[in-house]
Parts: C-alpha cells; sequence; structure tokens
C-alpha cells in the first residue's frame, strides 16, 4: 500500500503508479471530500499523472482544487540539498 | 535558447534547466507581468524546479499564480498515449 501520512494525504514514491491511484481512490471511496497528493523531486510528474488518472478513469465528480510548489530543504550525502516539492488536491464536488 | 511559444510562455523539453530559467528571466526582464511555464510528461518536475529557481534566486516579487494540470494526447510510436501537462503562471507583483 502507498504511504499515507494522514486520512486524506498521500504521499508519492517510488512505488508503481497504480498504487498511489488506488490509495487516493480508497480515501474518496471511504468518505473523504477532499485528498492531497504529495511528491517532491522527479516524483513530481507522477503526482499529476497520478491525479489525472483518479480524475479520468476512476472517480466521478472531482474537481482539482489548490495546487502549492514549494522548496523543502532535505539531507543529502553531501550536505543539505534543495528540492521541490507539490500539493495536488483533488475535491468532490458537491 | 530555450523554445518560446509566444511572448511570455516558455516550454520545457530537454535542454539543461538553467537554459529555461534564463528564457523565463530574460522575459520578465524584458517587461511582461506574467510568465508561464509550460511543460509535460517527466518534464513536469523540471517545470517546477524552473519556477520554483527563478521565484528564489532570479527575480523579486514574483508570486505563482495559476497552476494548470491537464492530460494532452500525443501520437506514440504505438498509437496514442495520454500525457499530463502542467502550465505554471508565475506573475511580477503590483
Amino acid at each position: 500500500m502507498a504511504e499515507k501520512l494522514g486520512d486524506n494525504i498521500v504521499l508519492v514514491g517510488r512505488k508503481e503508479i497504480m498504487s498511489y491511484v488506488l490509495a487516493v481512490v480508497t480515501q474518496f471511496n471511504a468518505g473523504e471530500k477532499d485528498v492531497i497528493i504529495k511528491a517532491r523531486g522527479k516524483a513530481i510528474s507522477r503526482a499529476v499523472d497520478i491525479a489525472e488518472i483518479v480524475k479520468r478513469r476512476f472517480v466521478q465528480n472531482l474537481n482539482t482544487g489548490d495546487i502549492v510548489i514549494g522548496t523543502e530543504e532535505i539531507q543529502g550525502d553531501e550536505g543539505p540539498v534543495k528540492v521541490s516539492t507539490i500539493e495536488i488536491t483533488l475535491a468532490k464536488q458537491g
């Protein structure tokens, strides 16, 4: 199962993409009105793929809500490095 | 120079990232109030990096404006394939 940080947050890592799609769909099926997909670095492209796949193929009447980008400092092998981040909110209509 | 589609649109491809950063900075220095960074597929992560680098290091008083994600169908070697897209608007304050 994909890592979950809170009831409605899915953090995208290196597992196969459908694992995260399933995690998001499961949240909505459990009654969540909003699910936030978070990623950083190269996983950002995958986060967008996941949001689009959920919207197009699995959950009806979803809107893309806020999309927030930013920068985080993480500890690399040779000291701190900056990585970009994204948070995509998917929201049920009505 | 990075590919430009309109006066204030920068399309992210496979060139080195600073090439696109420079393209965006050049637009703002030429007086543009908004610059749109567009990317698809794996270049989406790079588009976020470019927006963050421009904001943090090169242009003062920039806001991240609208961020729009979507899906496009492109012609692959074995027929049409769907790719995710992003458009990030950077906007000068005031």
